[in-house]
């Protein structure tokens, strides 16, 4: 008999095939496998082929926009919004719309062609995660700027459209709706309980385990109650944080969890392609009781270009349980 | 400079990239061109190999499951939800769940492989309609439905599994979040006007002309103001409807306007794959004086597997005011 099942937070709702529950080798995607030889803007020694670096992690040596980095944050070259001018929000009779001002990053996770976050050094992901973390504290103070969207697309069906491994911000002037409509479930949780729907979440799958991929002192990694893909994964600090920071100035922590997880998808999955999305508190109410920064992992292993698009209504072949057991088990 | 609009129903932010405005040939998929040859379980003489069909509509001399059809509805051969059993309403802890009851349905538009939506004649287009009104109007009977959703998926990159021309349908004992977000937002908007908001669109979009790309007598299609995807394209009812129903007992001009859309569609992106839904209202609140029912049809030009998905945040190269040209120009 499939499964209905409701996701807490969004209050989406998903079907779970238990019956033809699909194995990590029903699924064929594109192996994320990087190839070699053609020219690469993000490669050393092609710095002048891209928009000036924001910042990048570098030796004091070494001039900017030259090789020698570890990591560089530029302006996307074809970006989807405006540095520069004013919001003008207007109306047009029952429509709204503004200015589309914003910023759009890309952060260079790695100067190696051939590397991706799950094989990358360990220190090498908490420099990513600082990356986002000094971006984020830096475009906080543009007072225009609402929201940060960071996420990754690995893989050219997730959306990527450069084979070097890299990551991507934008910052907009609103709050996307999937983000507010998370804040507005999850503070209607907190009014009536006064608890924080992640942390009852958390506690309860730590307690039964069934839904558990791993744990470290910080972090859990679980398959979701009711994921809209097979083998989605959600990384979430333990304890109550609202928003993404680095607790005691450390990225240690989550950089292992993450690469843990990466290195298990990659396993099982064979390197598929997938997307990845940070979850966090809009910048006016950072520090909050009722939400609970998070990073879901989305696998992208079967065609949902379907009726999902236009319904907001899933259909997963792969019940978490199992989707957890295959990662827990996966031998890196 | 780009713009970013809002969606008033749903409240999702678009990014409407102005300056680099993709026209039609900017998009490459794959056309949906029908190929010979191949075993295919839609077409006659395969009766036997699909399940027992539910209702068809074929001469009275014809037997269930001959040939003689031209047209079908069978239960899906791998249904997503089952139709037998009880919903057993549960909770696991903060979860909430049911067993998967439902109905799955394939109506199968023509016994002709070579035809498309566009290419059959317009009364096909008809019938099928009639076929999804039949079918609403038969599950609704069964207490356990809340909703029916009816979608097609044309084109594998669209999530069709076979070529032969079909829409599917899912009766649900829930109302997917879609709709009732949907059904929520257009409530509130009659709350405090007392007005329709899809009837103030309409009558928006009927003053300015800009977005309108074609209307007849009772129907209108429009490139909504922010649209996710390039040349997304809405059918509504000029009149206020709240639910799918033939007017005047009659689907002839909403069979003229869809087909005549598709067929623009097809002229001007060359047979693109596409999504089709029909919104409206659950079948608790069918007449209503605040929704109003309409077709959405999403053609899949773009790789939209990226952080789209997991933001409820899209960002969309083509104008809908250039979109609406090119269709409204094209030669058909």
């Amino acid at each position: 008999m499939p499964e209905l099942r409701k996701d807490p937070i969004s209050g989406r709702w998903v079907i779970i095939s238990v019956e033809r529950g699909k194995r990590p080798t029903d699924f064929i995607s594109p192996s994320q496998k990087r190839k070699a030889g053609g020219f690469c803007p993000f490669c050393p020694g092609n710095e002048h082929t891209t928009p000036p670096e924001i910042i990048a992690f570098r030796p004091a040596s070494t001039p900017p926009n030259s090789p020698g980095w570890t990591l560089r944050v530029l302006p996307n070259k074809f970006p989807a919004l405006q540095i520069h001018g004013d919001l003008n929000k207007r109306g047009e009779g029952v429509f709204d719309m503004m200015n589309g001002i914003g910023a759009h990053e890309v952060i260079i996770e790695t100067p190696d062609h051939q590397l991706s976050l799950s094989t990358m050094s360990q220190r090498a992901v908490e420099d990513v995660l600082w990356a986002y973390y000094f971006r984020l504290t830096d475009l906080k103070k543009d007072i225009r700027f609402k929201y940060v969207l960071i996420f990754k697309n690995e893989g050219e069906v997730a959306g990527a459209s450069l084979e070097h491994s890299h990551s991507q911000l934008i910052a907009l002037p609103i709050v996307p709706k999937t983000v507010r409509e998370e804040m507005e479930s999850s503070k209607k949780y907190y009014d009536s309980k006064e608890r924080c729907i992640f942390c009852d979440i958390i506690s309860q799958e730590l307690d039964s385990g069934k839904r558990v991929i791993y744990e470290n002192d910080r972090y859990v990694a679980l398959s979701p109650f009711a994921p809209r893909d097979p083998f989605e994964t959600w990384i979430l600090p333990k304890n109550h944080e609202s928003y993404f920071y680095p607790p005691d100035k450390s990225f240690a922590s989550l950089a292992e969890i993450l690469q843990r997880i990466l290195k298990q998808i990659d396993k099982v999955l064979d390197m598929p392609p997938y997307n990845f999305i940070l979850h966090t508190s809009p910048f006016k109410e950072e520090m909050n009781d009722y939400y609970h920064w998070h990073l879901e992992i989305l696998p992208r292993l079967t065609r949902r270009a379907g009726f999902e698009w236009g319904s907001g209504f899933f259909i997963n072949p792969t019940p978490p349980e199992e989707a957890t057991k295959f990662l827990r088990e996966a031998k890196i």
